[in-house]
């Protein structure tokens, strides 16, 4: 199983994907996401895994856009704690140190963390696994990277800090994505994937949309609206709902959704990751424990 | 009237300060966007400029989370078309270029012109308009900045090339926060923003709460769910609608929503920018016209 992603070796996306599909998977290096899809589509990966919204930053509408218009198919997803932690090389220390690297993103991530030590210069980098990589390549035992473990570990750095992050609450949910849809087989809850264009003109036309869902009892996990950037003045939608096609009011419920929308299209049907099987019509409470991300 | 945005003089945030107060407000630059909060709350500004969505990137959740814990009010908003320039040495040409800097999510949105251009050494840098600073600073007429033609001028860089962006829909929605709520004063369509927890267990839930607004002819132009930080099984949403509590059906839709939500914050009410006088509920059609941005 060959499996492209976005990034160089260590990245997240890669670690989403191997916690997807074990270590047996190869894991493929793209530049681009567009090269993610282009790698599926022509069969040059058998999978692909992309991030496709992030608790701090949002929905990462390219890939959304991706999806709508390449043929891939969602077949699963996968939720992931973003945890930075400073690596340097293996015969350094921590008070050696004189300079950290990474991605802008990361470092700002991280603002505590290097208020706290005013001594080490921030040094802006492509990509974390790469700063990361840049430490082992220049042998350098005064610069750190901000990183994933993976990725730390990957380059043979040491772990010198962990939980370098001010916010525990970043995690980032990635998709699994195929050429050919996923075969139905159940095995817990199944959630679905859709982007829609509502009718113009239509007074409440959301509100009707909801109620296709609603009235059959399926629930709701994610909504969002965007203005469509093909369109001026008109808007995408995305939901993902707990449910499959295979069943026959949710067959019905996309037939009847079919009644009030310009256009619309199944993403795909994959089996929960464990933060989603709460849904926003009927939410189990905070008592419930912690989800596994 | 002072003015504080997060990032150096010469960042979008500044322009889009300049574009809602004109250029004889006195702009004040701020490390992160606590800082912004800060300088409104505590009166060393007037006003906080901030990013809020960006069209290819999505919401950006950690404003929001300020907006909702701080005690600042929406008073404008501003579509801001993202547009990346190529700055340099007044005294050089594009033949002499070895390097380009910016930040790396700039040098992504860039990626076609990079490819056009192998030669050019690409360099990542904490933000696009320190880059366009660090150009002046150096002296150094090999290297260019990918910025905003605004940051480009300010640091006497000329510009080489325009518009490098591979996609012409990049634009980025800022918000005008102050401390005090806006005086009623209506110039043209005004909106509103919102923010709520639904109630738990209630099946429908969300179906009920766009009745509240659909039952009153209420436009909907923004909705969007993302797993609460806070609290590991509940949800928040955000919701932006065309029109302002101080009229009755508002008031009475406001009142109402409580009755289906634990809590709701308004977030503020302020005129809407011109991207946004379309809605969810009544779009124009595709034939209305370019918006402004």
């Amino acid at each position: 199983m060959r499996v492209a992603f976005q990034g160089i070796h260590g990245a997240f996306s890669e670690v989403a994907a191997r916690s997807m599909l074990g270590s047996a998977a190869t894991t493929f290096p793209c530049e681009t996401f567009e090269e993610v899809f282009d790698a599926v589509e022509r069969g040059r990966a058998h999978r692909g895994v992309l991030p496709i919204e992030n608790s701090l930053t949002g929905s990462i509408h390219q890939n959304y856009d991706l999806l709508l218009h390449r043929r891939v198919h969602i077949l699963g997803e996968r939720h992931l704690r973003i945890e930075h932690v400073l690596g340097a090389h293996p015969r350094t220390s921590f008070a050696r140190l004189r300079r950290v690297r990474s991605h802008p993103q990361a470092l700002a991530q991280c603002a505590q963390f290097l208020r706290r030590h005013p001594s080490l210069t921030v040094e802006p980098y492509f990509d974390t696994a790469g700063a990361a990589r840049s430490i082992t390549d220049s042998d350098d035992p005064e610069t750190a990277a901000i990183s994933g473990a993976y990725a730390a570990k990957l380059y043979g750095l040491r772990i010198l800090r962990r939980n370098l992050e001010d916010r525990a609450t970043n995690f980032t949910r990635f998709l699994l994505v195929g050429r050919t849809p996923r075969q139905p087989q159940r095995k817990g809850p199944m959630k679905s994937s859709i982007v829609f264009r509502p009718q113009r003109n239509q007074p409440g036309i959301l509100f009707r949309i909801l109620g296709v869902f609603s009235l059959r009892d399926i629930d709701l996990v994610k909504i969002e609206s965007r203005p469509d950037p093909e369109a001026a003045f008109d808007y995408l939608f995305y939901l993902d709902f707990m449910g499959d096609p295979a069943e026959e009011r949710v067959a019905r419920a996309l037939d009847h959704l079919q009644e009030v929308v310009v256009s619309y299209r199944l993403l795909g049907t994959y089996p929960a990751d464990r933060r989603d099987r709460r849904s926003l019509r009927r939410t189990r409470g905070a008592t419930g424990g912690h989800s596994a991300d």
